[in-house]
């Protein structure tokens, strides 16, 4: 896709011809790859221009002691179908009991018991990027109560009323689901820990499709077996892949995905860097820019 | 609610209560109600002017030893929702593989494999009435390629391309997801049977949620046992409940959810009702008026 698309002024190498390339003289002012496979690498780059990630998070690039005298952009605007299909399809899963349907179905059991719905319920995201503000026009389009709790933003106008600071408990009170877009920050690290999981109903389900940092696991352990919510979904955890001795393979009312729900597709990416591949040889801002210090 | 509404110029009798009613000289002009249970009262009615239909099939009624001299309204408008709800939680359970994720969690496997999306895809409308319509309108929501099939008409502008008449494999040919929205009539009756199963590809998935005349159940058995297509959601079917020893209960690749899709909630209804009595009174054209010889 990016050969046929004839960007000018432009020589592609991929990573298996990067020594090559290197020890015939050339050198890299841009890099189009995933983060943590850039780390070593970009130290040795000195006319290093710009790094576009294939990925949202770009924690591994964050390291203090790498350059950063280059601009970092990273995918977005490309996740917030996929995150949209991920929640959705599995609040949907969760209100219109899928699985005890079909449990009644493996018994030859007509079960009619009364479905639920999540029209009218209220959603809480925690981060309204622009991931979040996708999340947010799905759940108005199922005629959902939509709340936002960010650092200090109301961009979104799908977000029926934005928490800030210290109002995070009152944000979680009554959600019906919470879910975190939240990326990988200091000040995001354990955001959702026991009083927060407390505030919610205990109907409440929490899904993160951020990154796992956001959670105190063991406080949803607590929270799951003590049943102070209904139940979980994690598409991301602090260690990945999720080791085989973590009590999260036998906590119950918790789903595991597998850090599947948005994958990067090579299309949507190679589109994105096609445009800010324009930008940059117009000399134009680049869309999606990282602020090292924010670390988003 | 009905109470609270303080409508005017009625009297609100429960059905407990029709037999006195009708004992103490009062006859009814207005039935608002289940059509199962109006079958065997609406003979007896000579002063019945209007039937409000809780539901949106309207069978019972259509009996032609049944009088029709009254105007019959159905319920519609309302169920657009949840029947989105139900078809779209179901699409993306079956794209997003939630079952196989959560097996492989029960087996303590991390599994990348990728997802699915819906993004993208083709569903096919059978039946574009105001059910049909909220469909399109979350499908185009998601990303997705819409194609109408109807008798005639072309009103939802969401619909990217229409079918009519004979054209019905023409419609089928090329279709990710099957829908069929349709109401019991001569015209529909096994409308889904072997030629338009065998002209969907092999991944496609059939869901009902109209009403399960609709479709030639040992046609779908064959289809599914031969895996001419991926797998069918029938909320609705010709016998309810499911006969113990009816084969639905174990074909592969199908799932029954025992008519629960769209439950017709009180709240929704009752404010229908209302609504169309305001108009009632004002001697102004009603919503809905189901039309006796076209079923719907």
């Amino acid at each position: 896709m990016l050969e046929s698309a004839k960007l000018p002024e432009i020589q592609i190498f991929s990573t298996a011809d990067v020594d090559k390339a290197k020890a015939s003289g050339s050198d890299f002012e841009i890099i189009f790859g995933e983060p943590r496979l850039m780390h070593d690498l970009l130290a040795s780059l000195p006319r290093l221009r710009w790094v576009q990630s294939m990925s949202a998070g770009v924690e591994q690039l964050l390291d203090p002691a790498l350059p950063r005298d280059y601009v970092l952009t990273n995918a977005r605007g490309v996740f917030g179908g996929l995150m949209s299909e991920y929640v959705f399809g599995y609040l949907l899963y969760h209100e219109r009991r899928i699985f005890e349907r079909y449990q009644a179905q493996q018994d030859h059991r007509w079960d009619r018991s009364t479905t639920g719905m999540i029209r009218g319920k209220t959603i809480g995201l925690l981060g309204v990027g622009s991931i979040g503000a996708h999340l947010a026009r799905t759940a108005k389009h199922f005629g959902m109560t939509v709340r936002g709790y960010t650092r200090s933003s109301e961009s979104c106008p799908e977000v029926d009323r934005y928490f800030h600071g210290q109002a995070l408990l009152d944000f979680a009170k009554g959600l019906d689901y919470l879910v975190s877009v939240l990326p990988n920050t200091a000040e995001t690290r354990h955001i959702v820990e026991a009083s927060l999981l407390n505030a919610l109903p205990l109907h409440a389900l929490f899904i993160n499709v951020g990154r796992g940092s956001a959670l105190d696991e063991s406080a949803l352990i607590e929270a799951l077996t003590t049943k102070k919510i209904a139940g979980a979904v994690l598409d991301v955890l602090e260690h990945e892949p999720l080791p085989q001795e973590h009590p999260f393979w036998n906590t119950p009312n918790l789903l595991i995905t597998f850090h599947t729900s948005a994958p990067s597709l090579p299309a949507d990416i190679a589109q994105l860097f096609i445009e800010n591949y324009r930008r940059f040889l117009r000399g134009e801002e680049l869309m999606y820019r990282v602020d090292f210090e924010r670390g988003y």
